[in-house]
């Protein structure tokens, strides 16, 4: 059950070039490449004849031909050549889907192909803006992708999973969170103050003289959008009121796209707006992510066992679920009206 | 759902010996030998007791001995000993099936034993004639025999799958086939006059001076023996009229095996009847043969993994599927015979 | 359908102290440690909250910490703490199980903790006595825990699987046992006088000058504590009237525990009580109960993968499955005589 009017993220762009990017999206097989002009296009990864996926063929100019039998498909799924034969029946073509390069993500389209509004794309304006730079990185994860919005509204596990990277000293799981939400999106936070700084954001800056003042503002947008506007600053410099020039800032960004019920395309960047040529930062924070998102996929992913074994038994909730629980039933109302709708169209065939 | 009342190639001849090889054929597991005298003889590869595989035991004289208990079973299947008890219930028999070494290829029958009639046994006498010599292998594929089967009888298939031993110049693609039946066979066959040699061809001759006349002529004999009669003569020297003097000829025969619903033992062979003592021909042949046998079990598995989703829809015909539908049509209405005759057996309890 | 209420052997000592064992017990996960004061304790391997498993996490004093939001039980089970919340709700608590440290063995209680009576943990002393020593060993079976029972009580495979460690002359098969039960338990064993000695007993005792007199008692208590009187004396010495002392004698003990249903634990030892500190007797003793037990383990899992394809078909009992039959009777009575008296809890949420 997936929410399909929406743009999901399917790739970096450097991921996507004159070969076949094969990726399951919503347990679709898709298939991805650019056109000799650059541009990005996608069709289902599966030959209408005998079904092989199309991956297994190569790129004719624009076309993708398939690897048993030579049927060729151009941008559109419109099939344009059938070796032996000069007709060619309708039923040969195959699904295209809408996709853009924005925010120097790819975006696709899995839903009704009219409603595919480029104004719905979320703005993430600083990942392709000349005043910020980004680390970035790719993590398959085996488990379902709302396992992962979970963790990323629920602000105390950073406390146990990230000992080495983003834990701040114990007394940090202890505070508390503020929860908004305006119907479109939750929004969770904290300040954290006059504490000893996280092991990352200590590297990231070359370290701090003393404690810092701490931020972690969550933003959550359906279906699997999560940005996060994270830093430090010298304890007492005035960043809750709104000076950070004292510390570092960072939008954390993770691009949630679901390959299967179980398992998730997890794109994530960490973009700042400092020292912007300094790789040994972009090393810093690109390690970092990593170690810290497998630390996550780990616990994740040993969640996600549990719950297939059907025997986990019900799950109890406690206080820091508030913002999750939140998320969770947005997210259902929007997919029961997105079905009652009946606007997203039936899976298709390929 | 196969077929049984028919011979299926069990082993190429030097597979089978004082040794225990087990075979699953028709989802049954296989157990073959030779006994002492030479002679290849099969039964259930369970023992009646305990049920584990008789391949985990060991031949003792003419017999396999279980390997848990030791009890022993003959060539026919009877138990003949068990220890501590003289007396040996009938129950604790086991499946014979009948086997014939014929060919140089070692055939199984999985039907009812007493119509094992060995003048059934496709007749591929090249295999075993002074006058030809040949090159064999062997290619376990994960897929049901019919994909293969398909594959064979599509001549189509050759330009984009095989392009570095069996494809010709990109034109051949186009030429189209003629197509017979007589409801005991289908043929399908086309002549490609004056074009480039493929490349497995020249290298198997040594070359060709310029462009070939080129024959692609299948046999396909239910359920699943496919024999071509392939080759190429230098253009224009009468190879269409019967003149084949001045090229090459091979008998390229493909014994294919059902090992589950979803899986197949694929036995091949490249008979030829020129340079019968030059190893290096025999080379480029066996080399050949796995290369592009094993380029189709990498399309063919991709196709049983889409079919084995559920999810790949329904498969559109084109011009090129002809004899391969004529096939599945035949194949078809003998398996509905065979059900309405009751003659074959169920299953094994083995 | 496991019987609950009776002790496990759930871990050797050693595998268990100030680190998370993880062990999945009658097919729920467990979690076994240590305690500051060297208690051995156990509770359910989930967190309450998000189901993850507790091994996850990390032990502090002598409370386990939850990896993914940091709850903490103690070995009562109790949750003692939940980060940034004071109220523990009664619903977080997981359950605990009974434990026992006995004849150097780790004994778990999966049943009604009210009926975890010590006194029902088998009398094993010679495991913890100084008079006796022993080489154990723990192998994983991917079988179901009757099968291994089946086969510790018939004797006659001995002669097949195990050639080359405890298999005397081939006319051991031939030599029937004796059976015997008083409703609690199952004895088989034989004497088998005037052989050659197996080649584990005689390298075990440094040889033997000639024939042997060689015993097998073997005792069965229910579910599946198997432990065996085993022996070799020289031929004639008196052993089957009493006079061990021309020979040598051991205890082999099998404490199964059932994984899941198609997995097993299985613990072993074989304790002597002569040359107890001759470190190359433990080690013929270590390796050859390896290889014994591993050549067990490959054929009851053959046994197993039969009985997962629903296709092996009835088993034909002879004379030797009387003993392995009488004991699957019983447990059977006693299965259904626990699930009557319904004092067997169900399956813990956990």
């Amino acid at each position: 059950m997936f929410i399909r009017n929406t743009w999901y993220a399917a790739a970096w762009p450097a991921e996507v070039g004159r070969s076949l990017l094969s990726r399951r999206i919503l347990d679709e097989p898709v298939l991805l490449w650019r056109t000799n002009s650059g541009q990005v296009v996608a069709v289902a990864d599966r030959c209408s004849h005998r079904r092989v996926p199309l991956s297994l063929g190569r790129l004719v100019g624009d076309t993708v031909e398939c690897g048993y039998h030579g049927l060729r498909f151009d941008p559109a799924g419109r099939c344009v050549h059938i070796p032996g034969q000069a007709d060619i029946p309708p039923e040969t073509c195959i699904r295209a889907y809408p996709v853009v390069e924005r925010w120097k993500t790819v975006w696709l389209w899995m839903g009704e192909p009219s409603r595919a509004d480029e104004s719905l794309i979320p703005d993430l304006w600083w990942l392709d803006d000349r005043g910020w730079t980004g680390a970035n990185g790719y993590v398959h994860l085996n488990a379902n992708y709302q396992l992962l919005v979970d963790n990323l509204l629920d602000l105390s596990h950073v406390s146990f999973v990230h000992r080495e990277t983003l834990a701040g000293p114990p007394e940090e799981a202890e505070i508390p969170v503020t929860i908004e939400s305006d119907g479109t999106m939750v929004r969770v936070g904290r300040w954290m103050l006059n504490l000893d700084p996280p092991p990352m954001f200590a590297a990231a800056r070359g370290g701090f003289p003393g404690k810092v003042d701490r931020w972690q503002l969550v933003t959550w947008r359906p279906p699997a959008t999560v940005v996060l506007d994270v830093g430090c600053a010298e304890a007492g410099s005035g960043a809750p009121e709104g000076n950070r020039s004292r510390g570092i800032s960072m939008w954390s960004n993770h691009l949630i796209t679901p390959e299967t019920e179980t398992s998730t395309h997890y794109f994530w960047c960490y973009a700042r707006n400092y020292a912007l040529d300094d790789g040994a930062v972009t090393s810093v924070l690109r390690d970092g992510g990593y170690k810290t998102f497998l630390e996550d996929a780990a616990m994740i992913e040993a969640q996600q066992r549990v719950l297939d074994s059907g025997r986990g038994g019900p799950a109890v909730d406690i206080r820091i679920d508030e913002a999750p629980l939140l998320a969770r039933r947005m997210l259902g109302e929007r997919l029961s009206a997105e079905r009652a709708e009946g606007t997203a169209p039936r899976r298709a065939r390929a």
